[in-house]
């Protein structure tokens, strides 16, 4: 049984098969553009943005992984082979790792690090006495999926109020749950912070643009962990230059690396982070797609599969 | 009945009288500075770092605030009055900032926050598999007063494991307590992640230096939010680089405003914050000492007190 692997590059498929060792007997793992491997052998893939056609040319193929949260990097390929199980990677460190960078940024914005940041370069003594505390101010989540449930949870435990939206309606204790796009406007209204954690579908395309930010309260935060492609980067620091907004967090980007000359980089108002919020190890990542791939040899379906209809 | 202050310069009086209201009837709000108060007239001071023997000449005075959660910049003075209480400002708005603040330090050393700044200063992409999440790491607090349990408690409800040390023992759910100095290594040696939320006193000055900093695993991580003369920076500065600490978050420094000269600024280890950890607003500490004079007034004692035998 063989498992190609192409994400991280062909230096990390040593650490991706220890992350393996004996967790599927039987199982090989192999890079990507491993010569002695033909697409007629492969079973699984685990995959990073993989080049449009490639996984068409497994005959055999049983199962993709992403090997992230979010598999738009490999939908977008338009002969992806029908009826082969796509699986996102949530495992729980996953969940855990972005609820705990939701904090930080939430905190972030209001203890303005970037500001602190900033004074720190020029070594500049910047005291303030701060108008509020994290917990003055609510906290709306778009995206009530794993990550944002969890991430709800950590703030309230936090003592901060939290709103969610999502497609379709939620349950979570203590969290004021909106749903639908008849709803969104109302939800957007009560968000003194922004933490945007949707899926990178058609709808979800260019969505945090100057008529979203608009309908926020005036010096809202922002907190971005979706995908770049949600965003129209202009419009955000528009509104922050405006006021509209007062601060953001941006860990998403199109392109990514965010090119240098970026005005992202160098704007006051702007933490920007480098895709890292929810890198869980490649260790925990390993045993995920394991204990799936035993899942699936049992003929067991999972949770975690990406579903055309709803396009995440 | 007339409160003199001495807290954010003369500028600040008018917020603090705007803070005070109607909430104790009959109060005046004075600066410590005005002329038309003499010291005869004067019932209560609410006061930071005040000049020696100014306390002393003021006859009726019948209570001295400090307008944070330590008053050693106050009992520093070797002529205060004997016998009048010495109470100090811990609202609850405090230790949820405290609580807020000691979280977002956490997991700014746990996301590498500062690494993640100086790239962003540097237009630098530097993406990063992170070796672990917050919740890997266990964090101990010394201090268990109002804020380190707070702190504690909002650790916990994150999944990080906490630990705890303190003069006398504290009993707080889903935590290592250890008291004393016989177990103050023991606690230490299991501290990914130290916390120093002590009181400045004679017992905690320059303690957070070479033998205490030994005695945490290699690698661990030092979140200073007590007061500045319980640390030799230079100390902390070694064990950076030496790789026994893998960063820091420090808050307080002596002197106060951190000299532009001090190498802790450009140091990439090291989040240096101008000490605003737990800067409650105003109108919040006006609150707080106007619930207490009318206490006071009426005949009641009350919590956080000054106790000269216990240095806090």
């Amino acid at each position: 049984m063989i498992l190609v692997v192409k994400s991280g590059g062909p230096e990390a498929v040593l650490e991706w098969r220890r992350g393996f060792g004996d967790l599927v007997p039987g199982l090989e793992v192999r890079d990507w553009n491993d010569p002695d491997v033909t697409p007629e052998m492969v079973d699984y893939a685990l995959v990073w943005d993989p080049e449009p056609g490639r996984l068409a040319a497994m005959p055999r193929l049983r199962a993709i992984f992403g090997s992230g949260a979010g598999v738009d990097h490999i939908v977008a390929d338009p002969t992806l082979p029908p009826g082969v199980p796509i699986v996102r990677c949530v495992p729980e460190e996953a969940t855990q790792r972005m609820g705990e960078f939701v904090v930080w940024s939430v905190l972030s914005l209001a203890k303005e690090a970037r500001r602190m940041a900033l004074a720190q370069v020029a070594s500049e003594w910047a005291a303030v006495d701060p108008p509020f505390a994290a917990a003055d101010r609510t906290v709306g989540i778009m995206g009530l999926g794993a990550m944002g449930q969890r991430s709800a949870e950590m703030l309230r435990a936090l003592g901060i109020p939290v709103r969610g939206w999502s497609r379709s309606r939620k349950s979570i204790p203590g969290v004021e749950c909106f749903a639908g796009a008849e709803e969104r406007d109302a939800f957007l209204a009560g968000c003194d912070v922004l933490v945007c954690l949707l899926p990178a579908t058609a709808e979800t395309q260019g969505l945090i643009a100057a008529p979203l930010l608009a309908k926020l309260p005036r010096g809202a935060g922002l907190v971005q962990v979706g995908r770049g492609a949600q965003q129209v980067l202009p419009d955000i620091i528009a509104a922050l230059d405006s006021g509209q907004l007062s601060g953001a967090v941006l860990d998403v980007f199109t392109p990514e690396p965010l090119p240098a000359g970026s005005p992202a980089w160098a704007h006051p108002s702007i933490i920007v982070t480098p895709h890292v919020a929810s890198l869980p190890s490649r260790a925990e990542r390993a045993r995920y797609v394991a204990r799936a791939i035993a899942a699936l040899e049992r003929g067991e379906t999972l949770p975690h599969l990406y579903d055309p209809a709803r396009g995440y």
